[in-house]
This record gives C-alpha cells, sequence and structure tokens, in this order.
C-alpha cells in the first residue's frame, strides 16, 4: 500500500488544486498523486514509490482518466527499471493494470522503448506529461471555436485536470471557454458507479469558479428532451479505426438521447486515445469492475450480497458521433478517412 | 414524526415480507407501514396516528408508489376525518403530498366521497385496497401471457408488493411468471437518486426466490444493445389521454434505447394511473426533489453545497411504449383510443 499523507480536510471541499500543479507529480524518486479515491471529502496526496504502488493506484482509481494513467504508468517505468526490474517485466506489470483505455499501454511502452537507461526513459516519460499538457491546450482551443454556440455543455464522468496531465479534454474546451470569456455552464452527471461527476468534475469546476449543475445519471435525457443543452461533449477512453468509442457506462446512452434530441455529441481526446490497431468497437475489452462498487453507494452497504452486472465502460457507434476534438484537428465523418488521415499528418511531422 | 417501532435488524437484509401481509396495513385506527427509506438494512414498521403522519410518511417516501400512496392517502381521509378535520380539508392536505401520480388524488377524492361518515369512508378504502390487491393479479395474468416469450426483463425503480396493494405492476408480472413456473429473471437498475431499484426490487425478488441481477442506471443501454434482454417492463405515475406515461425518471431513456434495440417496452399500471384529465405529458406536474437526494449517496455526502437539478420523473411519449398491461387489458396503439375504450368498457360493467 502507498503511504499516505493526509494535507488538509476542507469544509465543502473547496480547496484551489492550482496548489497541486496537477494530478500526477513526479518527485525525482517517486510519483505523488491526489487520491481521487477520496475527493472532495478528503484531499489527500498519495506517494507512489514502487511498481505495485504505481499498479495498485491505477487499479483501485486513485489516478484515473485515460490520459493521466498513461503518464502514471509510464512514469511507472522509470520507478520498475530504478528497482531493477527488466523493461520486459515492468510493461508487462504496468501496461495492463486497466485494460479499455489504450493510452496507458501505449505511454509504457514508449516509455520502454526509451530503455533500459531509467534516466533516459524519465526524460521520454516528461515528454509524454509536456505533450499531454500541449494536446489539452490544443483540444481546448479547437474545441471552443467548433463549440461557440455551446453555452450549456452536459458532460459525463470527468475529463478535466483530474484526468490528464493539463487542463483536460471535454472539460478541457469548458476552460477555454472560461478563459477567453465566453458564456459556459455544465450540466454534470453524477457518474455511477465511481461517481466522478459529482466528485470530481463539481469540484474542479466549482474551484474554477465555472458554473455547474449535478444530475443523475438517469435526468440526463429528461434534461436533452427539455431543450436544457446545447452540446454534450464527453472524454474517450479507447476510439476504434471506425469511429466507435469505449467511454465511461452511460456515454452511449446518452449519444443515443442526444441523437433523438438533435444536440450535437462530442467526443474529445487526444490522437493517444486512438486505437488503429482494433478496427471496431466490438473488439475492444470493456472492463468489469467489482460487484461492490454497485452494491454500495458512498461508504453506505444498500444492496449486500446482490449479483451485480458492473462493465464500467461501454462503446457508442461512431454513426453517433457529431465530431472528434482531437489535438491533431477536428474529424469528422466518415471517421475511417478522417482518423486515418489524422495518424498520416501526424506521422508526416 | 410518526413513532418507530423496529421490528428487528437483519443481517443481508433477507427476511420474509409475507410477515407483513403488505407495504400499507390498517389496524382498528391507524396505519402501519414498512419504512422503505430504511430497507433493506433495517426493517421498521411505521405507526401513522394522523393526517400530519400520513403526509409526512408519503413525502419523505417512507410509502411510495403510485398505488401504494393512493390506498395510503385514502386511509388518510379516515384518519382526518375521525381527527375532525372536513373532507374538504383532508383532501386538501393528502391529495396533494406529491404531485405526479395520480391514483393519490384519485384515490383521496374517491374515499371522501363516501363522507363525511369515516365508518363509510373506511368501507370505501378498504374497496380501493381490495381492488388494487385484484388489479395487481390481473396485470400479473394478462402480462404473463403477453410476455410470454420474454425470460429476461429490465425494469427500473420498484413496482412490486412495496409500491402496491398486492404483488406489483411491471415486477407483478415478473411473480406471475414465477408463480407458473415460467423461467424469468430480473435486470434491475439502481435507480438513483432514492435507489428503489437497488434497495427495495433486489430485496423482494431475493426474497422471492427470483433471479436478480442489479446494474446501475448508466448501464442499461449497454445491456439492451448486448441482447441480454427480452422485454422492458416499468410501472408508471400518470398516463395522459394520449399514452404518454410519466414515470421514476431515467424510463424516458429506458425507452428509447430499447426503441433503438428493437426490445419490447411495456408500461404496467392499474387504469387508476391513467388520467384522461391530462391531454398528454407536457401536461403533467413533474416532481422536483431536494438537492441533498443528488448531493449525498446513502449516507455519504459526495457533492456537498453543489447546485442540483433533480427531477425525479420524466415523461416517456406514447409512440416508445410496445403496450400498456393494465387491469382493463393489454393497450395497444394508437393509444388515444385504446386508453378511451378501456375507460368505457370499465364504466359500462
Amino acid at each position: 500500500m502507498a503511504r499516505r499523507v493526509t494535507l488538509v480536510t476542507v469544509a465543502h471541499g473547496i480547496i484551489r488544486l492550482v496548489e497541486l500543479r496537477s494530478a500526477v507529480e513526479w518527485r525525482d524518486d517517486h510519483l505523488e498523486v491526489i487520491d481521487q479515491t477520496a475527493l472532495p471529502a478528503r484531499i489527500e496526496i498519495v506517494t507512489l514509490s514502487t511498481t505495485e504502488q504505481v499498479v495498485d493506484a491505477i487499479r483501485r482509481l486513485v489516478v484515473r482518466g485515460a490520459p493521466a494513467i498513461g503518464v502514471c504508468g509510464a512514469f511507472g517505468v522509470v520507478i520498475g527499471l530504478r528497482e531493477g526490474r527488466s523493461v520486459e517485466d515492468v510493461v508487462r506489470a504496468v501496461g495492463r493494470a486497466r485494460p479499455t483505455a489504450v493510452n496507458l499501454l501505449r505511454a509504457v511502452e514508449r516509455a520502454a522503448s526509451a530503455g533500459p537507461d531509467p534516466d533516459a526513459v524519465l526524460d521520454e516519460v516528461l515528454r509524454i506529461q509536456a505533450e499531454d499538457r500541449a494536446s489539452c491546450e490544443r483540444i481546448g482551443e479547437l474545441g471552443r471555436a467548433e463549440l461557440a454556440d455551446a453555452r450549456r455543455i452536459l458532460t459525463h464522468c470527468n475529463t478535466g485536470r483530474l484526468a490528464t496531465a493539463g487542463i483536460g479534454t471535454a472539460l478541457g474546451i469548458v476552460y477555454a471557454k472560461a478563459a477567453a470569456g465566453d458564456p459556459v455552464e455544465v450540466l454534470a452527471t453524477e457518474t455511477r458507479p465511481a461517481l466522478q461527476g459529482a466528485r470530481l468534475t463539481v469540484w474542479e469546476l466549482r474551484d474554477a469558479g465555472i458554473p455547474v449543475t449535478l444530475i443523475a445519471d438517469a435526468a440526463a435525457g429528461a434534461a436533452l428532451r427539455a431543450g436544457m443543452v446545447d452540446a454534450v461533449a464527453v472524454g474517450c477512453d479507447r476510439v476504434a479505426a471506425n469511429g466507435d468509442v469505449a467511454n465511461k457506462i452511460g456515454t452511449y446512452a446518452l449519444a443515443v438521447l442526444a441523437n433523438r434530441t438533435r444536440v450535437p455529441f462530442y467526443v474529445a481526446g487526444p490522437l493517444t486515445s486512438f486505437d488503429r490497431q482494433t478496427p471496431t468497437g466490438d473488439d475492444i475489452e470493456l472492463e468489469q469492475r467489482p460487484a461492490d462498487e454497485i452494491r454500495r453507494v458512498g461508504d453506505t452497504v444498500v444492496a449486500p450480497d446482490a449479483t451485480v452486472w458492473n462493465p464500467v465502460f461501454d462503446v457508442t457507434p461512431a454513426e453517433l458521433i457529431t465530431a472528434f476534438i482531437t489535438d491533431a484537428g477536428v474529424l469528422r465523418p466518415p471517421y475511417d478517412a478522417s482518423i486515418k488521415d489524422a495518424f498520416t499528418v501526424r506521422a508526416s511531422r
């Protein structure tokens, strides 16, 4: 288990996140991460000094968000090599700590490819981190232009500063709009089972002074039908070659409901979340998580011993997606072509 | 506040509900109801002896489920008249304790129409209760035939023995199938915010020995898309003259998702839930409930001070409904005609 340092317990959960620069930070020979399972009730910094601690933090959602676990896992390669592990061993240990988001395995493999010298790997991981930060900025900028007429944005889960090395993906668009003085307000789903919307998105946005209204996941349809939403914007854990998207459970429903009410549905993410080796959404491994995440809500056991089905990701078919907002541009249908083009342009740079 | 008698606290929440005959029981001069806010962790019987206690129990969801609050409110008329209140006063006090389900106001008005003699009202309310019990049996029987090929039934909220005076509406169909030896299993959504699916439906069905699997509300779309569901069956709080249905928040999303995956979507309920004075779903008052229901999950505060939108009902347009299973028959589109016919047949008996 990781050693925990309780920094502060804050009434109402409000503290400026900027003091903690980002969700995942490298300190000479270890990582410091905000324990996202404890927010917003407690702000705790967890120190990760061993490969096992890195894997455990990713598995238990101490660190979550596809880009953030990519960066965290890549730093785990540095830690693993310094522990004397082989490159192959550390990739095997960290790269598949969670299966759905492609960022983790990609970042770990990229870090490992700079090995076996841990210092060379560290330089590469710091580049990965800086690139992710820059990707968020670019997504924010492009999204701000694309969603210029969308003031009221419905989002799901958490895709902001806690989920990435920068300002976020879907929430990065919100931050970019706010920074530019554009009017923006957010409707945030609570996002069962782990409640990343209720716990993390509300906390982040309130901290930034951006209006946010929390709703039950099941209320999103009513909000869309009532005309309360100008655009839906979500992140992505893996985008297949055809544009199918694996993302937090409930994303598919939001896409279907947005489609029915003709509200545009945007997916935001860096190209590192796109996996051209995965032909379609049917080929993506969707993580099943423990039954206790559903049997309990918060600290309360509501359905002891219940048989549970707890897939924490679903697949949204490409046909329901208005556009992808990526760090390589806004991608439009047909996605097999636009995704291929984005990678070709990126490779030719 | 109602006086509470704790009967028993049971590990794993399993006790035979049959010992408590039904969710709402009349005892000479007062009501005894199961506190549905405490289930399944604690089985508590609440005594309701005053009009205020009846109203409070309905408002706080101690008693819930459209038919059950109708019966409970009607008994409240007996209590109110015995307290010396006028018929008008007691109808005003109890009839609108919650606004969306039409059963409450209808049952209260029907009870009051037998007044002002409290004994005559009591006889009428016992008839209302017996009729609701019989309606559930009839819905179960018709639903069993209509859903003969549906083994795997997805349901939302709780529509069973805790929600009615009998075996339930949508769950009444499940009980009827099980009683007849037909294979049946249930996929139950947890149903935020009050978690009636996780807390009540799982408890009821496990008690009855019927297989039930609990899922997050947001996982219903994935279950439908994965072919895990033969039919969706839900209850109703109010059905408008055109067949639009107000029911627990999230019902609309289930209907849209079922429609997309061509899974039949059934609404079960007695004719007392139909309101021909309400032309369409747009004319139904949808209850907004306190922000704390979303800020908290169980006993845990997850989003302190968050701005919240908490509509606990939504409207499902008639066009998404495969059929209504009612105590007056299976109603099929066009619903304006079939609903009118059902009332005409009922009136002519």
